[in-house]
């Protein structure tokens, strides 16, 4: 056991000179890193999908494919950075006559980024994950709180990136992991002293509201503020209208229940609410999802106290005044398993209750009971900020309900027509970020290469002489990038 | 007089119904739109240049100037959004057999947005300036809360923005402006009660600290935290190497006080702080200092406001313990007039007294003498975060003292190798924001069309029909602007 001060103050250190080298390394150097970084996670073999296995409870053929998934992700952004759109080098050439200097921009690393990962990907949001590689392809260097849920887990992602720290030369400082139990102190108060300590200059989280809040408002209240991206998950409404619950209510029941409980509920896309207006539509969806969850079979959740908080949180939504339980899974659990449950409500108290709306991480789903549309608008404009929202909608809905369609564009990062939220592809398009309390800064995400814009800020040099300038920026463009020049994009030399 | 809360709910409200409308608008549209606002104000003759003259003491070519780079911005603001490069359209197509989905994203305005006015320009910073065009470009609608200073030219201003929404037939909410007149209680009540209110979605701002870190507090203590863009100055730092000063002592002395006291020094970037390594050089900077500023004539400054706190503040800074004056305009000053003046001071007391780094708007400048470069890495370290920072150097003062070149590199937003800070060119390249407490949040700017980058938020849409899509996602790509398909850049339809 480390005192944290004298522990922690000595990462920051680290990590505060690993930043002045980061800030030497050009894109292409930073991306052949993270493609070493991705080498190495995958010559990780059976070892560390057992110990994510043992430390989570996902099955073995969910943790392989999130492990492709985390290499797909060090690879795709390696390769975004590398091609210099997130440098968005800026050229505007000196013009004596017209009195104009020689302005340079680069996006540069914005410092030292503290990163929180998640529970519910061991790999893809957690030490390895998406936070640490837009952080390092940022040129920022990292320092990671392993997560206290999969601590071997992490150490074995951590030791992969610290080896290859070391094959390429590079200040240790360049990455650092620790767990809660190295230092003394609650995991909170570790958190909110290096949220809290100058040299770091952002912050990465995945995880709930409570966590999420709590590092925003002190990095607000530094003597210096600083970002954070906290993506704290939300309830992603699925919005069902007549036409689609009167063609396929028992398909969309089958959808709706496997995305409710895919991974025992645990995704920050989960769809946990689910609204349509009262008829025969709804009425056999609720029947068919009845017949759906009533069949799925418990499973174990992560760990003990994301059940302990499911069980908790899911009876106290069941025993709201107006609302009934519509299924439960036929299969009781035993102690630490999510056992799949829907409960059903109208629109009038979900729109008087706003703990109807709160997130239950787990397989819980709430139906809501419209009259009519105009009690689907009110619900939509009285919902707060959602990772996503999917419309069940057919394309006359769409005509016929513009109100409601224009009204949830407001509410969310992304919108699906029909399908699922759950799923979240790593791609260019990728949203994964909406406005809070789903996130603490709808202009970012943290999925798809786009995440490396959280830990960038632009540098401008005036009137600078060539062989001091960064090559992204050198007249030369040795590194072959698209660049704006005067206003034209290009990738020619000056 | 209007009861606050009634009057500005009024506002809001227009503000939000316009914003709905604006959803639908494309960037052609919203860039016609701003090419006729830039119109408008062409038409504007004299009458708007004397009640500005009248209103702030600015002279006339000044404004003129700043006339022109006011149209300047629309224009150019009008043209990168209609180049679609704050669209940021990313489409990564579907591919059934490998389970993925269509997904596009296009970055669309957060939502309404308020902006605060500086006083020290007029136009371009003002009810018409850059934070209302990049706001409008990027799709949001705008209030804004004329500055008390010049009320008549922001009414103008305003008038040639309301009477292009009324000639494209758009809601009268697309743009607001009132004054502090309209409505009972104090600027900064009313400035509060907009911040706060739910239906706001972003904050820009040029001013003091004081009133945008307030802005910025609110802003992170509602329910739902918004942006907010502060732009509160700095004392842009010049580190004059040796080198430069025994070169040339005499025109770098020159070339400062021109550039200290431009505006009666009434710039954010105006170069408050001057530090050299003492010696022959410095001592003849220091003579021909003298000498400069003695012969600049005072000049009236831009309100009674500004001119009390410049005295109060030039005064508490002269008479800091380790301070003497080294030069004064030999002209007196009457009531209302910037008096240039410069004092000196060793880095032992700079360094040890924070308050000589702060600063003080108006034409004043404290020179700073360090025994060593030691002192001058430890005067780097401690500088708090600022617009610009300055190196009057050679290129071997940069291979000599890359310590102090690679700590400045975090301090700043641009960084100017020799010339002066003054001047904010409105081009792609600028940078015109810096770490806190000179912005908010470094990872933006305020000038140059990237400023509309502030108030856009990314919108992913999944297996969306296309004929819902925004214009800029549908397959024709009918606007004709470069979009990312499948991770290539390309014009083309799909």
């Amino acid at each position: 056991m480390n005192q944290p001060k004298v522990y922690l103050e000595g990462l920051v250190n680290l990590a505060s000179e690993a930043f002045q080298f980061l800030k030497s390394t050009t894109i292409a150097e930073r991306a052949a890193f993270m493609h070493a970084v991705a080498d190495k996670i995958e010559l990780l073999g059976q070892e560390l999908l057992d110990t994510a296995h043992c430390e989570t409870a996902l099955p073995l053929p969910r943790l392989t494919g999130e492990k492709a998934r985390t290499i797909g992700q060090w690879r795709s952004y390696a390769n975004a950075v590398a091609s210099g759109i997130y440098t968005e080098a800026r050229i505007d050439l000196a013009d004596p006559e017209k009195g104009k200097s020689d302005i340079r921009k680069l996006s540069t690393g914005i410092g030292p980024v503290v990163v929180f990962g998640a529970s519910n990907f061991p790999f893809a949001f957690s030490t390895a994950g998406g936070d640490t590689a837009s952080a390092i392809g940022a040129g920022c260097s990292v320092i990671v709180k392993g997560h206290p849920a999969h601590p071997k887990t992490s150490t074995i992602m951590a030791d992969a990136i610290t080896a290859t720290v070391k094959d390429f030369g590079w200040p240790e400082g360049v990455f650092a992991h620790f767990l809660g139990n190295n230092v003394e102190g609650t995991d909170i108060m570790v958190g909110a002293y290096l949220t809290a300590h100058p040299a770091v200059k952002a912050v990465g989280f995945t995880g709930s509201y409570r966590g999420g809040k709590a590092l925003f408002d002190i990095a607000n209240q530094r003597e210096e503020p600083i970002p954070v991206f906290a993506e704290m998950g939300s309830v992603n409404p699925v919005f069902a209208f007549t036409n689609v619950l009167n063609e396929r209510a028992e398909t969309l029941a089958k959808e709706y229940a496997t995305s409710l409980t895919m991974g025992v509920g645990q995704f920050c896309t989960n769809p946990g609410v689910f609204i349509g207006v009262k008829g025969d539509g709804l009425d056999r969806f609720k029947k068919a999802l009845e017949i759906e969850i009533f069949s799925i079979v418990p499973a174990t959740m992560l760990n003990p106290g994301i059940y302990t908080a499911f069980e908790k949180n899911k009876t106290a939504l069941s025993t709201q005044g107006g609302v009934a339980v519509l299924s439960e899974s036929a299969t009781e659990s035993t102690e630490g398993q999510g056992r799949p449950k829907v409960v059903m409500t109208s629109a009038k108290s979900f729109i008087a209750n706003p703990m109807l709306s709160e997130e239950v991480f787990g397989p819980f789903g709430v139906v809501v009971e419209a009259e009519d549309y105009e009690e689907v608008l009110v619900i939509a404009q009285q919902l707060k900020g959602q990772l996503t929202i999917t419309l069940a909608a057919t394309k006359e809905d769409v005509r016929a309900h513009e109100d409601i369609f224009n009204v949830v564009k407001d509410k969310a990062g992304r919108l699906l027509f029909n399908g699922m939220p759950t799923g979240v592809e790593v791609v260019y398009a990728m949203q994964h970020g909406g406005p809070f309390p789903s996130c603490t800064d709808p202009r970012f995400t943290s999925v798809g290469p786009d995440a490396v814009k959280r830990f960038v800020r632009p540098l401008a040099f005036q009137n600078w002489p060539d062989e001091f300038l960064p090559a992204e920026l050198k007249n030369d463009n040795k590194l072959g990038i698209t660049r704006m020049v005067d206003g034209v994009s290009t990738t020619t030399r000056i």
